[in-house]
């Protein structure tokens, strides 16, 4: 064996070939293997071209054969079709074609696994209803393989920076015995003698399910998925989804927003960077404008505006919302996308120090006696994309919310013990990371954000 | 607000003061801050040595205070205690002492939490079984503070691995309608009507619940929770653990073997460099020679033989195992340590080719027609580290194994869809990550290698 690290890797990619900066014109006079998915193919009097994708870019490689080619036959006999796999050796030329700086001219093709006529993703527009009806070949579109890989940047990047700054990755269980947010249905996980229908029916152990990333350290970050029961069946939701969650030690609520900040402005940045060729399509085709308006988030500076103040000035603007805005009330997602998009023009606005009967009982309680320092940070298009709090780090504050709101000190005894030992200010927040797909893709709906979305009713795939 | 990158972290780390080439004397002058935990706390007749610790790394800060600092008095009336939060402010010395380089000379001591007299974890040694009941305090440990911070550069590891290698990280969901493996009991995840007992006695679709991460495209890896429900408990098993799968496209065996040597080289050798003082602590104090033992690891060949091979190598072997070897048996983890251990001398064994009949249907058949391309990547201590295989891409071949096991095609109509459209050879595999934590800390039960362990009936914290 004796293999070392990228030994195992020897086929080139695409991207490896036109992801340069002069898109390939120093692979010229190269002979490369290229093996991927057929996207197109045109078969000309003299010459045929065949698109190829391999996934590792948005770029297809043009291959330009002539019958001169070994496996030429394959190709007049029509048994390479859209869809098919293939394997292509050739010379990397300049291309004569303007979208393209090089091509390949083929020496010989072959046929890896053919496709079916049936293939449901023909070159022609699919929309992406009919896509999620197809989630397992729906990353083979531009769409969808350049959400991949954005999505995949993003949360590349969300370690870098967590690492970069000196947080440690946790891991938080999935099956836990608590509630934290108290917020409607949950899930119950439990274990079912193998196929037995009956034994679902028999009682069981009601274990909900729900988690939680505290812990007792300096500075500690989750990425892992998360579990919403609520029957909501929006664009904006999903059944399971992944959270990032900073907890930071020795920290309060002003920290946390500056965390907050400094995190979405790092991922924003990294993904211009570094996925140039996906953004701009996303800026032809999904959503003009969304590089600069993801530039803005880079650049400015967040506007901090208290709750009292967010209310104040909803009920001072001129347009007309569904739901009535008065102190103490929820901010739905009109009032989130008025104040982000309208109010202060497309800049991300971090709203702090709601009423503490609308937030969760372990906010920590203001000196006003009527709120917590709590935050949410709105952005255009999405309105809340991140939510976080100084947590309650003062035993008899806690005990006592416990108690207004009915919650058994029992239950919450390991957390209340990390008041007994070295409490510390702390705070941190929670970001939904498909809402963050969404922000930087342009993608409407959240399920077209993740490769097999679970919603109320679908657990195909 | 306009914070950057950085800026929320104001404050030094510990790590950052002691952990530079020279161990903290470049720092000698400065007047820093530090926040922690006490850990010792020793009066002597005028002087009061403080070792404080803030999870930055495992080294605690000496902070030496006489009388004259501000906020003695809380020192001098027993306030600060073993397990409470304090913040100091001092210059960095060079230290008088021998067990480091560098201390604090306290100008300004704060109590910011104090500890309770029953603080659980007092300076004497506590056992590892008393520790799973305090997860929530054991990262204050030395042990566990390593496993931590170890655990975390694992994991950044893994993302760095495969980012460097073209991989793309895919998110494969929790929930879903099928059981890969067919191994055993399942979870079952639905909802309840919030705190209703009655509700989980009523019927519920039995949705049986494993995880798939195979998806059609280049080269994707997956890095998350997974769920066993078999009974077992053991040192070796949890009931939730986190896996990474990589898939490979285009490749066979070789391949899957030669990606899982140098992802195993990769990780090994980044901890030995990056987690110096903590790979120390472990070869001192949980497992001595584990330093060598990984280096092996990182430097050597591993070997590679077929299970035909092994089988005929442990039959001869002069060792008396419990459980009888024959060609066709699964190997058990004797077997496998034997191999990997005495055999070869602690250096990591590949077995390939293993009889179909103990494999999963989705691997490839090989030609021989009894086996199958499937390999296990043995590690001595754990036995199998990595399983892996290259799948059956040929739909007539998946199509036969399924009728023959018994099992419905229907339930797996888009996996035989990547058969019909450009089906390609592929291969991947899947690392238990806590097994990778035990491998690379020594620590012996598997409970120890994860922050909220989850084995059956324990769901505490």
């Amino acid at each position: 064996m004796g293999s070392k690290v990228g030994e195992f890797r020897k086929k080139l990619k695409i991207v490896d070939v036109k992801g340069g900066p002069n898109e390939g014109l120093d692979r010229v006079g190269l002979m490369i293997v290229v093996a991927g998915w057929v996207r197109t193919l045109r078969a000309q009097s003299s010459v045929t071209f065949i698109e190829v994708n391999d996934g590792s870019c948005l770029s297809n490689m043009q291959c330009v054969m002539t019958s001169d080619a070994e496996g030429y036959d394959q190709v007049k006999s029509g048994l390479i079709t859209t869809g098919a796999s293939i394997w292509i050796q050739g010379n990397v030329v300049p291309s004569q074609g303007s979208k393209q700086k090089v091509e390949l001219k083929v020496n010989k093709i072959v046929l890896v696994g053919k496709s079916d006529p049936s293939y449901p993703i023909q070159k022609k527009r699919v929309s992406r209803e009919f896509l999620r009806t197809k989630a397992h070949l729906r990353p083979r579109t531009n769409t969808f393989g350049a959400v991949a890989r954005v999505r995949n940047a993003l949360a590349y990047a969300t370690h870098k920076f967590f690492q970069e700054n000196g947080f440690i990755w946790i891991s938080s269980p999935i099956i836990t015995a608590s509630d934290c947010e108290g917020a409607g249905e949950q899930f119950c996980v439990t274990t079912l003698i193998p196929s037995s229908r009956e034994a679902a029916e028999s009682p069981v152990d009601a274990i909900p399910k729900t988690k939680d990333g505290l812990i007792d350290w300096s500075q500690v970050y989750t990425f892992g998925p998360t579990f919403r029961a609520e029957n909501s069946n929006t664009s904006r939701h999903l059944a399971e989804f992944w959270m990032i969650e900073p907890e930071l030690a020795f920290a309060d609520l002003k920290d946390d927003m500056a965390c907050a900040t400094a995190y979405l402005q790092y991922v924003v940045r990294y993904i211009l960077d570094n996925c140039k060729e996906d953004m701009d399509f996303f800026n032809t085709w999904i959503e003009k404008g969304i590089i600069d308006r993801l530039s803005t988030v880079a650049e400015r500076d967040f506007v901090q505006l208290s709750y009292t103040d967010a209310i104040e000035l909803l009920i001072k603007a001129k347009k007309k919302f569904e739901f009535l805005v008065k102190w103490g009330c929820d901010l739905q997602s009109e009032h989130e996308r008025y104040l982000t998009e309208e109010a202060f023009g497309g800049c991300p606005v971090i709203v702090s120090d709601y009423p503490k009967e609308i937030k969760a009982f372990y906010m920590r309680q203001n000196d006003d006696g009527r709120t917590v320092a709590a935050m949410d940070m709105l952005v255009p298009r999405i309105g809340e994309l991140i939510g976080g709090s100084q947590r309650e780090e003062r035993l008899e504050y806690l005990e006592g919310r416990l108690d207004e709101l009915k919650l058994n000190r029992d239950s919450y005894w390991w957390y209340l013990d990390l008041r007994h030992y070295g409490s510390v200010p702390h705070a941190g927040f929670g970001l939904g990371f498909e809402r963050l797909v969404q922000f930087a893709t342009g993608v409407e709906n959240i399920r077209d954000a993740i490769p097999f979305p679970r919603t109320p009713g679908s657990v195909e795939f």
